[in-house]
């Protein structure tokens, strides 16, 4: 059995980069990853920008200078100013080449069109430099980055207006298991509700993979492999739940091996999700995760998230993690490494009830998990403990 | 002019949740808000279920079980099992009535048609007993909850299928500014790209606000007029990007007073946002975010995100802040409180270079605003700030 280290850096070794690149309208992009590096057409501010409300002027030694004109936002003239001569000038108009400050209106004392100053000039006060934020030629954007709101306001001040992007894997969500019946539908004795399924499909589009579709097979061998084989054949990425078990009916297993699936991993050292398997069949990926949701949902953000960024070409492929002292002692049972619903409040984390693995309600309560290495069972408030960050809105 | 937690207050105090209430599909109210609890229909697990894979056997005193049986997940036998028989069982099977205990596979040895325990026994061991984790009748999740993709899987686990939503706000974003040109065209003399209504439709987006729309208007007064008053009509929150302020041209300003727009607030102490407008008609909620991009942001997280979620119903308005070491010495200039952008990493949080109202590219990096109240100008490594967390994916 492996670790939760060894596991991680064996799905990252064995995933691969879309080779599918688009163009797509900057509007479309977010969520997105930059397939190529955003170099600057344009210098940003394009010209001297006056950061006030104010006056524009040709500084003297004297306090007093003569309005000869005024420039608004947008305007685009630019007036030949003389020492000692102002313009009135707004926030964001184009500073005159002749003027070498601008003072706030609230810094002058106005006398007919004239302006006395209120306080010392000093050389560019007030003007934003031309390419301040980026110069024509540089770098706005590298490669591997994934696209935000922010970038998206960013790149559109730079007159952007189409951007080169990785196209997202397409992910099949298998799942398995005789005793499931779909929401809707009267449970007989020993049944229960298939969740996985839509818990699935909603995290993934959380976090905006779109192209998802549920797949259930019963279990017994032949549609098991049969379905698995059609599915592996049409998708990037192959997440099973449940079904992989040394149990005397895992046909999974089974069919995976006679589908020539390649094994890299299966069963990692940690609580939940230790059954858990990962492989390849060519360049797709196949995640058996645990038929527990909570399991199945831990196992997904350790493990298929750091897959799904680096498929999509993002540089940073792991949910942040910081450092963080727990607010209550805490005490682990057993000797695997474990993830840990919590909330991060106050100055810390708190490590929430209802870890079990069947047990998803707690996950709606957690804003991120802890981790909790097999030499590490027992903590104590105030202690360090590695929380890593959950998607949040 | 107010402070940052009156302006706060203020923007609370005036918003108030929508009255339309949706009914949907579970699979489609991801990122919405529930208008009703929800209540169980089921106990969950639905029957005494098997935890692992093993024997379940009614406890004799002897170590030696009778194996009469077996019971697969999804099985709807319940054998009767007299004192000192067992049935081989599997994970998520149901357990007989007459059984007692589940003992793992790994802790019996199989002679035949017997096992030998290895291990002592103990009444309801590894057997999770009807409506652990929900029985019905009992909330499952409670109105005011944004839902998120464990909650899906949860209620679809109680074999829900519906359920009441609050609509959301729809949204006008007003461009104004003449300086302002589309990206794609060329820049003359004085011009620069309008990059706001691109990064706040995204950033809408990104929370799940899909109802968006950017209007365009000219800085002059009857156009304004006109413009705001149609959009005000037609939206139940508008954000004005630009053009509020105390400039000889401001005809925003002008034409919300001439439309009676009631004024709450104008002017907060604070940096970036200090010229943030925030009024009401009717029940239309309207904002005046600064023009420059990041001070227009730093607005958003802080005062129009709360009134989003309040007007959706939900329970929780804010972003999540925590309080974290400064990894930094950092000395904050002016008396106006202090939004900054941040990074957190490693044990602490980081304050980002590039803090001006103008340069959004900071932004990009954060994944945190830092906010330092007025009083509060230095501060040194190791001292802890408020960390308000932005949403991350």
């Amino acid at each position: 059995m492996i670790d939760v280290k060894t596991a991680q850096d064996l799905v990252l070794k064995h995933s691969s980069v879309s080779s599918k690149i688009l163009e797509v309208d900057l509007k479309d992009s977010l969520d997105f990853v930059l397939a190529e590096d955003v170099v600057s057409k344009i210098d940003m501010p394009p010209f001297r920008q006056s950061a006030m409300d104010g006056y524009a002027l040709q500084i003297s030694g004297a306090i007093n200078y003569n309005v000869i004109g005024e420039i608004k936002a947008g305007d685009n003239n630019n007036p030949m100013l003389n020492i000692g001569e102002a313009v009135r000038i707004f926030t964001g108009a184009p500073v005159p080449d002749t003027a070498n400050a601008v003072i706030m209106q609230e810094k002058v004392q106005v006398q007919g069109s004239k302006i006395i100053t209120q306080m010392p000039l000093a050389m560019e006060m007030n003007i934003r430099p031309i390419g301040e934020q980026i110069k024509v030629g540089d770098i706005a954007l590298t490669k591997g980055t994934a696209i935000k709101g922010a970038h998206i306001g960013f790149l559109a001040g730079l007159g952007v207006t189409k951007v080169a992007i990785y196209d997202k894997p397409s992910i099949a969500i298998v799942v398995t298991g005789n005793e499931l019946k779909a929401p809707g539908n009267v449970l007989s004795f020993g049944e229960i509700y298939e969740s996985n399924g839509a818990m699935l499909t909603a995290v993934l589009n959380e976090l905006g993979y779109k192209k998802t579709s549920v797949i259930a097979v019963k279990d017994d061998y032949d549609s098991t492999k049969k379905t698995l084989k059609e599915t592996i054949g049409n998708h990037d990425v192959v997440i099973i739940s449940g079904g992989i078990s040394v149990g005397d009916y895992d046909f999974v297993g089974k069919a995976l091996n006679d589908i020539e699936v390649e094994e890299v991993f299966y069963k990692v050292k940690q609580k939940p999700g230790k059954p858990l398997f990962f492989g390849k069949k060519d360049t797709v990926s196949i995640f058996g995760l645990p038929g527990n949701p909570a399991a199945a949902l831990s196992c997904f953000y350790i493990y298929v998230y750091p897959l799904l960024k680096k498929s999509e070409g993002a540089l940073n492929t792991q949910l942040l993690s910081i450092s963080l002292p727990l607010l209550t002692d805490y005490t682990a049972k057993g000797d695997r490494a474990q993830f840990l619903k919590a909330r991060m409040h106050g100055a810390g984390v708190e490590i929430l009830d209802g870890q079990s693995s069947a047990m998803v309600r707690a996950f709606g309560d957690a804003n991120a998990l802890v981790f909790l290495p097999e030499d590490c069972m027992q903590i104590r408030k105030g202690q360090k403990v590695k929380t890593i960050l959950l998607p949040s809105k």
